[in-house]
């Protein structure tokens, strides 16, 4: 491959980037409700967003932090709803703990499922998670009905997750799914409202991966 | 693998969602500024947002819709700047058409060169790009630099993208990147602002390629 051209690059490399974003961030957030643990995982949020009010709008259980990590820490498996969740997460971090980080939703037995019983193969893939990742974390950031479902299996006592990152975006479901989350009493990472999405979601699972790395 | 619950799912599909969402966008919008034929893009990244305001400041270029869906049409290469916006782009609707969807920002010539010449592996995969897919679609959600480097490379006649989708966000260089590229005539989908990212641009994107694949 020949690579050449005229262009005599100044290059800002991406870790001066962050490194810029975060004081701009700090510069500008005002006034916010977040402990000091928390904070580096609302800062990539809005980073990975430049949405302030999206920032704002997260509510992280107090245990939340310290299970991310320990969840992290024991290698526990990490669950994505969707593949741009799955390939965002920054993998050198949380495989060198052992964590593995999976998607279900198009293994052909969770297809094959969801088809049968005529509901969406998010839901399926919930049913399977929970079976293979107990302990490990959860980060839904496109499916309301995945995040629904986890929801019911955790009250239900089918299901224990050592943290659930759920930050679904969408016109419909994803805000009531999010005010379900942020009703139980166990480690969650949400926000209300309608916005969210993958690239919030991994943001968040990142900051967690990064404080765990932190000795 | 065993999914057997008591839960009697009362699903919603994700078409209907789908259907259910764009209304309540079309019923919410208020005014708006977009051609009856930009719209559908408008939309989807509204959809993929939750966010209104993202997607009211969007620049279109008035060849875009028509460039994007004449290049899916003719099969050409569609090059994402990260691995999310590759994975999120819907793979049937544009590979019926012979079109395939690369990110070359891993390739290791791209890797290696990018440490030659201390600069970032962005840079140097959009120069990698450019030889691969003339003609071809650029959707780049992530990395200014990548952005920045390609309205470098069409400025001085050396890239001849067919359409160029460039939605990065963030605080530094994002949106610098963006009025540069409002600024070029040919055609290209942006918008103004720090926000964008990976779900905006695999939005856009996969409304054209809905387009496209409209009779």
């Amino acid at each position: 491959m020949d690579f050449k051209t005229e262009f005599k690059p100044e290059t800002i490399q991406p870790q001066q980037i962050e490194v810029r974003s975060f004081e701009m961030i700090d510069e500008e957030i005002d006034e916010h409700q977040f402990p000091e643990e928390q904070y580096p995982v609302v800062r990539r949020v809005i980073h990975a967003s430049a949405d302030f009010e999206l920032g704002k709008s997260m509510i992280i259980h107090p245990d939340a932090v310290q299970a991310g990590i320990k969840a992290i820490r024991d290698g526990r498996k990490i669950v994505c709803d969707v593949q741009m969740v799955q390939v965002g997460i920054s993998k050198p971090r949380v495989e060198k703990y052992g964590c593995d980080v999976n998607v279900y939703i198009s293994d052909p037995d969770v297809v094959e499922e969801a088809k049968r019983l005529n509901t969406t193969r998010a839901i399926i893939s919930m049913r399977k998670a929970i079976k293979e990742a107990e302990g490990g974390i959860f980060a839904i950031g496109n499916a309301p009905t995945a995040l629904l479902e986890l929801i019911r299996l955790v009250k239900e006592g089918e299901a224990k997750p050592g943290l659930i990152i759920g930050m679904p975006v969408g016109f419909v479901s994803a805000a009531e799914s999010k005010e379900e989350l942020a009703k139980l009493d166990i480690p969650f990472i949400t926000n209300l409202g309608r916005k969210g999405g993958s690239t919030v979601t991994v943001a968040a699972l990142n900051a967690i991966s990064i404080l765990a790395d932190q000795v």
